[in-house]
């Protein structure tokens, strides 16, 4: 029921303090869902076979510290909640010694991978013996308003975006968005919470456009396509930290 | 002498195709250089106490084999080659059962930090015992012509692309290239050589220019910052694959 995967800090996952950047944290978190639903008999491979598969709709992330080269962490993962769209599945990271470095909550749904609609989770999956009773370490995702934009930049949907399902990777999305961020604000801050809401699939060669609105304690962002419908939206909030 | 290293491809390495991408792959081999540098006591953190770095100035790798999820493979470093501006590093990747995957060859040089000049690597590092007279399995990394463009994309340089020494990671370079190559060419070829030529590098909110030229068989890249310098130039060597 609960999962335990190991992870070290490679050089890759730095930025330019030599802390960890959101994307390395979140694909760490992320990759746990992945192995463990493989590991109970739920995963991409197995709904595949039914022409179905897991689409990931909100997740938020709160981060108590930012590991830095070489750290080790344990992410531990467990699903305590199913409805008839949606699955919850938490994550509890720890450094070796215990401290703790973030917690999370996904929600995702299954879907037909041809007719790209929602299916009940619950008619697809065998969850017996599956969901645990352990309450969720974090309060949920929220849902994430329009941004108005005070600087904005473009993307185009390229080779190094695409995951195996051809479509952009969520971690890409979260990658443009710690872009958008002027460096002295991650020099005086930490990012203490993000919250994403994934609403649609961005394309091989889309152009994107990053919609970034800062107020005070809080980046919002949004990812928009050419027709201007909202693919993703986030908020990145921030501690000050006393350098 | 000659250190050998092991890797497991995770799903972050993987393109649309379930290929490792480019970037992946150099970013093993070049992983080694730092590890074993370090291990002989002559990497980056001991440099820099003499306010000295390495820069890695050329490199060519040549690819058997495109690793795919779960694969694993050992990467072998060794110096062969030690010149008054450079030093030649050589690895050799083959997966767990032997069979070659990739076979590189690095040209590195030592830098002050603050002049950003060249310095004598003789003068700096004790390579007594640590030089070995096997030769490098490939040809040395060519000079690359200047490119005339058939397409060109912009790139900002952002928080994403630096590295601890808050320039932009040599491995960026390689994602925006391999970002201008259109689909059907990977489905269609496999990359059988990479040449690289780091000219000089890019700061935190340049706007850089990637130039593409395709030729039969080959596609050269050179990225230029706004003055039109050159900062890298590569050539991808294409083999024709019967899908």
């Amino acid at each position: 029921m609960k999962g335990c995967y190991e992870y070290t800090i490679d050089a890759r996952d730095l930025d330019y303090r030599g802390r960890a950047t959101p994307s390395a944290m979140i694909h760490y978190i992320l990759d746990t869902a992945g192995q463990d639903a493989d590991l109970n008999g739920f995963g991409v491979r197995d709904l595949n076979v039914d022409n179905c598969s897991w689409v990931l709709t909100r997740m938020c992330v709160e981060f108590h510290a930012w590991p830095t080269a070489g750290d080790r962490f344990t992410v531990r993962t467990w699903v305590n909640d199913v409805n008839r769209m949606t699955t919850t599945r938490n994550m509890e990271v720890s450094a070796a010694d215990g401290t703790p470095i973030a917690a999370a909550m996904t929600q995702w749904a299954v879907i037909d991978i041809e007719k790209r609609t929602a299916l009940d989770v619950r008619a697809r999956i065998d969850y017996e013996g599956r969901v645990s009773n352990e309450p969720s370490p974090v309060s949920p995702p929220m849902r994430i308003r329009r941004v108005s934009p005070q600087q904005v930049a473009s993307h185009r949907v390229a080779y190094g975006d695409l995951d195996f399902n051809s479509h952009m990777n969520s971690l890409r999305y979260i990658g443009l968005m710690a872009d958008m961020v002027p460096l002295d604000r991650y020099e005086t801050g930490r990012i203490a919470r993000v919250d994403i809401n994934f609403i649609l699939e961005a394309q091989y060669g889309q152009e994107l456009t990053v919609r970034y609105e800062q107020q005070a304690g809080e980046s919002l962002f949004e990812i928009t396509n050419a027709s201007g419908q909202a693919l993703c939206r986030a908020t990145f909030k921030w501690l000050t930290v006393n350098v």
